[in-house]
């Protein structure tokens, strides 16, 4: 194959999960939330989540999902010279998440590591970030990780929210390559008319001790209805302008590895965005919503089940808090 | 002048700072903490300082230095098509801090937004993540804005931090130019050994109402000897390391622009790094450390005071929680 001048380089070269030890069944939570058997099931299409205890560390979550990757292809963790962490959640205000995965993993001491937060999407926006610095020859070989700890903020009293959640961690490692595979096109649009329909109102300068607070301002808030009809009502454009700029069709996509935002949603990509069932993948029932961990779990399934580096186009996709849409199509 | 090809193009074209209304004397602190006149100012160098009311908003207060940056040079507010947030602490902890400073704005609803956090070095990452979009073509003008409360989370019992923090916020506009400035390199090391010497405890997953938390676990914690002895015994390798890339020697680098973390690290630059006194940009004593916001700051009095575009080469460097080193050389 030729080297495509059109394409930003990038290679991913293993990719890793982690999940926590506790499966929560669906059936758990109709106890749990004294509903009738079957109820959350029939209302979330989830079968199991998982979710950390309240001791377990994000950190530690990201560093095994990292150690995952790296053992798949036994890549040694010396090499790896740059950590992204691409999480929607922070393990705390300061120092970066990155910083605190770097100390729980076996990277060499002294790495480049940062944060990229675009909430849900982060991941996407972290594969073109690293793409750019890849293209500079100053690192040669980055590690992206997501992780999430939904199960923190969820308020067992909203029905909705409650329901769809589960925590976990999703790593790839890249590197430039040799040309022949990279990002044909990234989108990235946030529309802050949506800005409170998904929320956790705590953790920075709004709400805390000196600014005022309350226990709830640490939940994860969402007006579930309003944000899927304005989601709805925008994703469609969203998707024929990210084609067009690919300069494809939906059926020449091989696959597309969305968001697992809800089955709603997922749905919605099969039944008014033309999405064959066979080329979405859905994880979603054996691990609902793990916020910015999904799109990475889902790529990571994708690769395992012989969907990425089989087909010639593959698209990341998702929406997210903000209210954002976030799309790449690229070249495996 | 020619295109260079070992660059990264990049080119700063506007750039504003935004202050909160309060300015706090250093006189003022002494009575506040009981001590003796002239005290504060003995300790920690500084005359004055801004800190926000608890009411204040960090996303307004970025948005002010956005349109500062955007009115000084004219610049429509409808030509930004990407917004990114390089702060260390977050508005909230959902949606990213970009999409509440994208909501304040005058910027066109549905732009790319996302937050770089690399703690008190943001700004230098943002920058090179920047040159990466600029340099795909989907790009072509980027908002880069800094905003910290550090007033939200001083600890009024711990004397040495609460003395240096002020608040602030400060925005860069760029674009990639002709190819004649831009970035010549890029470093940024963490050494995880020093991640508890500066820390935010709350904030994320770590300490919240299901972890368990407690009220200081808000407050910025530093330990400050600790913290200047790792940094300083690291510090003039990562210098050298830096200048070795560049193949330029520190006087060749026209201005130096660094975080202002305290008036010590500023000394030590003068004294121990080489920097002579007119190379550097010190405006610690009018703002104090102004966590991520303070490095952009800098920048805008470098450019306001001729010191900028002017140079041939400058240097823009910092320490940051974690603890990191950032380091960037560029043409500007």
């Amino acid at each position: 194959m030729l080297t495509n001048p059109l394409v930003t380089p990038i290679k991913i070269i293993a990719s890793g999960i982690a999940l926590p030890k506790n499966k929560i069944d669906s059936q758990e939570l109709d106890v749990r939330l004294n509903k009738p058997s079957g109820y959350v099931k029939k209302y979330s299409g989830i079968d199991y989540r998982f979710h950390a205890n309240n001791e377990d560390s994000q950190a530690q979550l990201a560093a095994d999902s990292l150690h995952h990757a790296l053992e798949a292809k036994q890549i040694p963790a010396q090499s790896i010279d740059m950590l992204i962490s691409a999480s929607a959640i922070s393990v705390q205000a300061l120092p970066c998440t990155a910083a605190h995965i770097l100390a729980q993993s076996r990277l060499k001491q002294g790495i480049a590591c940062f944060d990229i937060n675009a909430s849900c999407v982060s991941f996407i926006t972290a594969l073109q970030v690293a793409a750019g610095f890849l293209s500079t020859s100053q690192y040669q070989r980055i590690a992206i990780v997501s992780a999430d700890l939904a199960s923190r903020g969820i308020d067992w009293h909203d029905n909705e929210s409650a329901l769809i959640f589960g925590d976990g961690a999703a790593c790839v490692i890249v590197e430039k390559g040799d040309g022949t595979s990279g990002i044909i096109t990234y989108h990235h649009e946030t529309h802050t008319e949506g800005i409170e329909l998904c929320e956790i109102r705590a953790g920075g300068t709004r709400r805390n001790p000196r600014a005022g607070m309350t226990d709830t301002d640490f939940l994860f808030h969402m007006q579930g209805k309003k944000l899927f009809r304005m989601a709805s009502s925008l994703v469609e454009r969203f998707m024929q302008r990210v084609l067009t700029d690919a300069h494809l069709p939906i059926n020449h996509i091989g696959t597309v590895i969305p968001h697992q935002a809800s089955h709603l949603s997922l749905e919605h990509m099969r039944q008014r965005l033309g999405v064959k069932p066979e080329q979405l993948i859905d994880i979603y029932r054996f691990r609902g919503n793990q916020v910015a961990a999904s799109i990475p779990s889902a790529l990571h399934e994708a690769i395992e089940s012989g969907r990425f580096y089989e087909q010639k186009n593959v698209m990341l996709i998702g929406t997210a808090a903000g209210l954002a849409f976030c799309a790449m199509v690229l070249i495996p």
